[in-house]
């Protein structure tokens, strides 16, 4: 496309997942990496040369000289949930659109703050949930949604695990009360509810109610927690997040007929393929001795890896705004919002006693 | 083994999985079809000769009369639920040892009062809970014991479901309250209530509590439903069992080291393999980009079905109390029993408005 321009990046801090931003925006052709920004320019400047960036991208020693360079157009933000609203309100003030690293914001009210600033000074807002961007999502989406192969949503469930080590229950800022409050609740579990809320077409369950013995570490942060999800008409779901087991990223949606199933939802197993599970009608065999047919195994071959798909949905909406000017496109910030509001939700669940929460 | 004698079974009743224990007793050597009764014998004798059974098998027009019969060794009762107690108690008093189908009673009163008799007349007593004696399984719990490759256990996720037809609404004696009035609870979650002791040693959760909108038919009977177990020092374990989706037989086990995984637990998808899938310390890669290594699947081979390993194990036992008298084997008895209180006690939080039930 001929007016799509390439957004300039500006990196806020040199946290571990910016290195796969750097990349990811490297190999994206609507974007390139303009300015990284650390809390010292040297370790801006290492960072630089750590991830073989060009010499003329411009290395800053604070986050508000990045936000003063016009020539940034878009900042990625991987700083600490608690830094969020700050750093985003002071980005999407200087006219900069926003890639905020998941979870967005400690609580409803800093996320529409933060919407709301971006609508005022029309600048895009995504989340980095970069697997709503991978082509296979559509694909399952599209099984979900086939009334003869899959039917009516009956139930989900949703798993995502990895085990921390000794130095990352230590030291981690995801286990440290005044940076990532949520804990396994923001960096994992937010992947969960999101694949729970995608399955139910973002239709938002009536009540949570979150599982006994959530783990919480001294600082009362959680490590690991689950949560039952429940719609009025019946559909359920649960999920299980956990800092405390190797790596698992499951999903199940049972339905009426149909039965969609993926161990890899968040990352798939490899960059250039990822596959899904699915079965329809799956019945006992004479006398219930066996069963079957086991389920279809659909590969979906890629040619970059998810996040240049999310970086390309992101450039689409900053151009799309560049060019026709207007207000930013409010579909990823809706889902990101409902995310936000279920997270809460469990959370407030977990602190007072696993009472149950009407949304 | 020579003093391994051959246990002639008498069939009380010609529900639909009779035919697979009729199959299953024929292959299995220390066992025999001796009898088989119905509540006319013209249905026995169509039994019978629906399932090929030599003219030298006897056929009842009762109960009573198989259980009079004193060349009945033992007996298999598929019967609805809410008659188990009845005719367990009047098989045992008759001193026939019993396999009773799942779930063995409908209260754990019950269940007591049959194992009481049991031990009272010196029989042996086994519910149908075959994969148990799939020699998958202790594979599995080898896995789960080790403390390199698994670790400590953290948590527990299982679902059984089938989709019964319009005619199974209408008519199967599971969805009668008179009849099976545990429904889906009894029928399919027995089997994900056992898989969670079974992994959790049979150590008892500290309570469990049932998922919002479990599904209840006109006569009160669940169709589908969840719960949450959790015990003291932090372990949990969720399952959901249905009769509205498509067959799913999931395990997922996780620990501090190790994931465990199949999707056929109850029943394998074939008779003459079985596999599980195990991973330990799997991790990111490079930059969170992929991850792995993916499960190892291990694939156990077996020379017969796993129902005929159950009725080996019987045989076993039976010959066991023939041979040197005494007192019938607990081991099995007490799993049962331990399957039995949790089952009531899910039921109870359903009927009290999703409370939690401490054990």
């Amino acid at each position: 496309m001929a007016e799509e321009k390439v957004v300039r990046f500006g990196i806020l801090g040199c946290a571990g997942i910016a290195r796969k931003y750097v990349r990811a925006i490297g190999m994206t052709p609507s974007s390139s990496v303009y300015a990284v920004a650390s809390r010292s320019v040297d370790k801006a400047k290492a960072f630089a040369s750590a991830n073989n960036l060009p010499p003329e991208v411009k290395t800053y020693g604070s986050y508000e000289q990045l936000l003063d360079d016009p020539c940034v157009d878009a900042v990625y933000i991987p700083l600490p949930t608690s830094l969020h609203l700050e750093w985003a309100l002071k980005a999407v003030h200087k006219k900069k659109h926003i890639l905020l690293e998941k979870p967005p914001a400690l609580c409803v009210e800093d996320f529409d703050t933060i919407i709301e600033a971006c609508s005022n000074n029309e600048v895009q807002f995504m989340d980095g949930t970069m697997w709503m961007h991978h082509p296979r999502t559509p694909k399952m989406k599209a099984f979900l949604q086939d009334p003869d192969l899959f039917g009516d949503l009956k139930s989900v469930h949703s798993s995502f695990s990895f085990a921390g080590s000794g130095k990352f229950f230590e030291e981690d800022i995801r286990v440290k009360p005044d940076l990532d409050a949520h804990g396994a609740l923001g960096d994992v579990g937010w992947y969960c509810i999101r694949a729970i809320l995608w399955a139910n077409d973002y239709e938002m369950p009536q009540s949570v109610i979150a599982h006994p013995r959530p783990v919480l570490n001294e600082g009362g942060v959680i490590t690991s927690c689950g949560a039952t999800f429940s719609w009025q008409d019946g559909r359920v779901a649960t999920f299980y997040c956990s800092f405390h087991s190797p790596l698992t990223m499951d999903l199940s949606v049972h339905g009426s007929k149909g039965i969609l199933k993926l161990h890899d939802f968040v990352i798939p197993y490899e960059e250039n393929s990822a596959s899904f599970f699915s079965s329809t009608n799956t019945q006992f065999g004479e006398m219930d001795t066996v069963w079957g047919p086991r389920p279809n195994e659909h590969t979906v071959t890629v040619e970059f890896p998810q996040e240049i798909f999310m970086l390309q949905e992101f450039a689409r909406l900053v151009n799309r705004i560049r060019n026709s000017g207007g207000k930013p496109d409010s579909q990823w910030s809706s889902i990101s919002r409902k995310t936000q509001i279920v997270l809460n939700a469990i959370k407030t669940s977990i602190q007072e006693g696993l009472i149950s929460v009407t949304l």
